[in-house]
């Protein structure tokens, strides 16, 4: 089979052997995230799902695999890059490619009822050449709210676009625009400069390039590969080149050619809607492009479409998925993954090197969605059969793709040396092990919800002890001896960090720590300032 | 192919109409999980991470699919449940069937130097007979803790053992028992009871459905299937019909016969130890059981094996995955699913119908691990070549059945009217709608952080509104009157619920509420009873 196609190259006499040797690695477009990308992954995570609760949201849960003919015909072109299992004897069952189908499956299997916020965060995939450093993966975490229902016009559109601007500020990720665009707008654009109706399609998909490459190129491509006339294409470039706020849509009502076709017109109406309603949410107007060259590729949507951008830049550090591989008791963020080495096959080099480039290019779009006002209609008219029309529900959402925010956010990470573990507590003793008084101490901290750790050795030296104590960054220390045990005291040492030299190390001290009654011990820990910092802010 | 042999049964003149319909369904063995039940999902998730945390546990999170080789060779008869991905130009990729095996090849890739305490909570995939309302499916969520390295001897065991009960514990599944037993205690037994070297893994497996079937079947098999002498398989038999706990241990220590095998010996040596550490940890022994039945299937373990069972049944609820679809609005619980209509065609029916069964046999195992010190150094000999030996470490792991915990807590959520949304504030305005006076409020209420909702309709009818905040089960209605507002006050009425005949409904009061400043109104909220008894304890 063509998976093996690699293997072939090599013609050598070790090629049995080499054969044979397991290939410790990945798949193709996926990685594994260690303790510290996790637990910035997670603070992440929990940004973005406190914000989908605070917006009223309701979460849902779909399985990572739908049947086949749930996500046929539902994405052009990308079709191609949905993964398929393999028939085993059962159903032909492909991997989700995002949550905005699912979704619409289980509104359709609801009957087409459900009225509200709904929001998924979880992995989807997608058969595309991978660009680990940009953040774009084979598996990738998206976070997706929807609104479904029919509510009253513009609504739920300004809430999602609030939404965004809210997650986006909240994670810090930088500046950041969110442009929009009508599909309506557009539409109307392309039939009042004389576009056939059958060719709109694949002259907004030629549009959608113009944050790419340029209008010549552009035209060129609506011109001789679409076969649009020269004098049309140049009354399309006309309108798309124009970005701006409310300005623009004085401008465009003003135009009397446009606002005479009914799609342009209501697309207008709906715009100027948007902006009124978002000039009462605090903070969101200033975010927003009015950006008439963004077209967006999924044909399923139906009004006003966006895309998030930031300027920050993918990091150098972030960079191909198998090499990424953090050690788990280390406490600082992982360091940027070696280089790979040159030693290996040559076949097996090729496969790694497709997928790494463009590493110096910038993450670009975060997030982006739109509204669909057709795709569950489309579920339930094909599970109606056929020429039947099923009921339908407009619906508007969001996504956000987590990998490449974390591709932003990591990096900071790294050089505020930020924690990777919740560990407060670190329980040693002196001499002679104290094994069981170790594990009835540690065990009291665990009850009492204090996160606490120990060394799982009889009898460690007391360095191994605080070594690996200060691994994990722990605050605390305690030190148990069995002549202070006998009067019911510890010892215990409050540990600080600093950076020297641009690295977090333990500020030396040669203090021999305070004691406390052992009965005490946990609301005395609990009162101490840097328990009560962490537990209100957790990070530290 | 296969997967269309059902439909192969139809033979009317509708047969092409109804291949041509969709089947608006999850795959099998899969399901939906709406937000009610995610709400409760997440509740258990949030308790099993903070323990690992609490325990010292840092996260990993590998991909979905694994390359197909790395799964190979590790599961024995059950390999054949793995689900294979379609070879679509590239590599042979399968979905992981545990967190165990991805692991170990993820500390393998690291050199396997790591020492610590690894977690993990994803889904996991078998291709196995789905019997939902036992919690078993193809798809399900496991979340795992392992102890990965070189430590003393039982001290992670302990660690583990301990782990498993507190979690359980918080969880309130109800009363559980933790069945512990040793693989070297095991092999010494039918050492000494003449089981030929190349039998005992076989010898094993009969004897681990001792929990299922009685002696007799067990020996039949054993003797008839087996090959084993009627007395060997008796000598075995009075060996693995004892249970118990320390007293136990005293017992076998005393049995000349079995101390003089080696490897029962160590094991012996190894419970001892166990017991005694365990005895340190608070509330821990007295959910043990050595049963010294307990044999688990998979090849891999090499020391202490463990399986948690609640006697807690499978609720009549928790049924059919497809039919479960939970309305987002619907503030309480999904009620049990209605019963599946029988108006499909009838191959359709008998697929689902297989889904069905043993439904009010108890949910059994919740949880089970072991130790397996040879996993690693499988994959990094692999990695090396042939014949060579890669670096070894030992581990031991605990998964836990999230989706069995969720059958046993779920109903009880229902019972209890949890419930499943978390916005504390519904906005709602008289007369003219006052939509940008509302959602200015709301995003101020958001900023704070107070999680609040609004009727994305442009004039609603209050009670309209009033029954949306209803559904939510929101406890504080906002109310904007135009007047009202220009004298700088809202009406805020509190909102409480009660049950009636078993239902929960919305208290009736006919208090008209009470007038707050706007200006003062996030303080006042604040510092509500109702808000500070939910902001501590999140469920009410």
């Amino acid at each position: 089979s063509a998976a093996n196609g690699a293997t072939a190259v090599l013609g050598d006499k070790d090629d049995a052997k080499k054969r044979e040797r397991l290939l410790l690695k990945t798949a193709k477009g996926t990685r594994d995230y260690g303790p510290a990308e996790t637990y910035c992954r997670d603070h992440i995570e929990r940004i973005v799902k406190d914000v989908f609760m605070t917006y009223g949201g309701s979460c849902l849960d779909t399985p990572v695999f739908e049947r086949k003919d749930v996500l046929a015909g539902k994405y052009g072109e990308d079709q191609k890059l949905i993964f398929d299992l393999m028939d085993q004897g059962g159903e032909q069952l492909a991997l989700r490619y995002d949550h905005t189908v699912p979704l619409a499956r289980y509104i359709a299997m609801s009957g087409a009822t459900i009225q509200g916020k709904i929001w998924q965060v979880g992995k989807v995939y997608r058969r595309d050449s991978p660009v680990m450093s940009k953040g774009r993966m084979r598996e990738f975490m998206q976070a997706d709210l929807d609104i479904v229902g029919a509510w009253d016009p513009m609504i739920p559109d300004a809430e999602i676009v609030s939404l965004l601007c809210t997650i986006l500020s909240k994670l810090e990720v930088g500046e950041f625009t969110i442009k929009i665009n009508h599909r309506k707008i557009l539409d109307g654009i392309f039939e009042v400069c004389g576009v056939p109706p059958e060719k709109i399609r694949s002259i907004s998909s030629a549009v959608d390039k113009l944050d790419k490459v340029p209008w010549s190129d552009v035209k060129k491509e609506m011109t001789e590969e679409k076969g649009l006339s020269p004098e049309v294409a140049d009354k399309i470039g006309e309108y798309v080149k124009h970005k701006g706020g409310p300005a623009l849509l004085e401008q465009l009502k003003a135009d009397e050619i446009l606002m005479s076709n009914p799609s342009a017109k209501q697309g207008v109406q709906d715009m100027e809607l948007l902006f009124a309603l978002l000039k009462a949410y605090n903070n969101v107007i200033d975010r927003i492009s009015f950006d008439m060259s963004l077209a967006r590729g999924l044909d399923y949507y139906t009004g006003i479409i966006y895309e998030a951008i930031v300027e920050a830049s993918a990091p150098p550090g972030f960079s191909s998925a198998n090499a990424v591989v953090s050690p788990v008791t280390d406490g600082a963020p992982a360091p940027a993954p070696p280089k790979k080495k040159s030693k290996k096959p040559k076949a097996e080099t090729l496969e790694e090197e497709e997928e790494i480039d463009e590493s110096q290019v910038g993450v670009g779009s975060i997030a982006a969605g739109g509204r669909y006002d057709n795709l569950v209609g489309m579920f339930t008219s094909a599970a109606a059969g056929e020429g039947k029309k099923g009921a339908s529900l407009p619906c508007i959402g969001v996504s956000i793709g987590m990998d490449r925010i974390f591709a932003i956010i990591w990096p900071k990470w790294v050089e505020k040396g930020m924690r990777s573990k919740e560990t407060m507590v670190y329980v040693m003793a002196a001499g002679d092990g104290l094994l069981e008084e170790r594990i009835r101490l540690v065990q009291e901290l665990r009850e009492a919800g204090i996160k606490t750790d120990f060394l799982a050795k009889k009898k460690p030296k007391l360095p191994a002890q605080f070594s690996a104590a200060e691994k994990d960054e722990v605050p605390f220390d305690i030190i148990l001896g069995a002549d202070e045990l006998k009067e019911g005291l510890v010892t215990v040492k409050e540990q600080k960090w600093e950076f020297v030299d641009g690295k977090k190390a333990k500020v030396q001290s040669t203090e021999q720590g305070i004691k406390v009654r052992r009965e005490e011990l946990v609301s005395w820990l609990k009162n101490t300032p840097t328990y009560l910092n962490w537990s209100s802010g957790r990070l530290i």
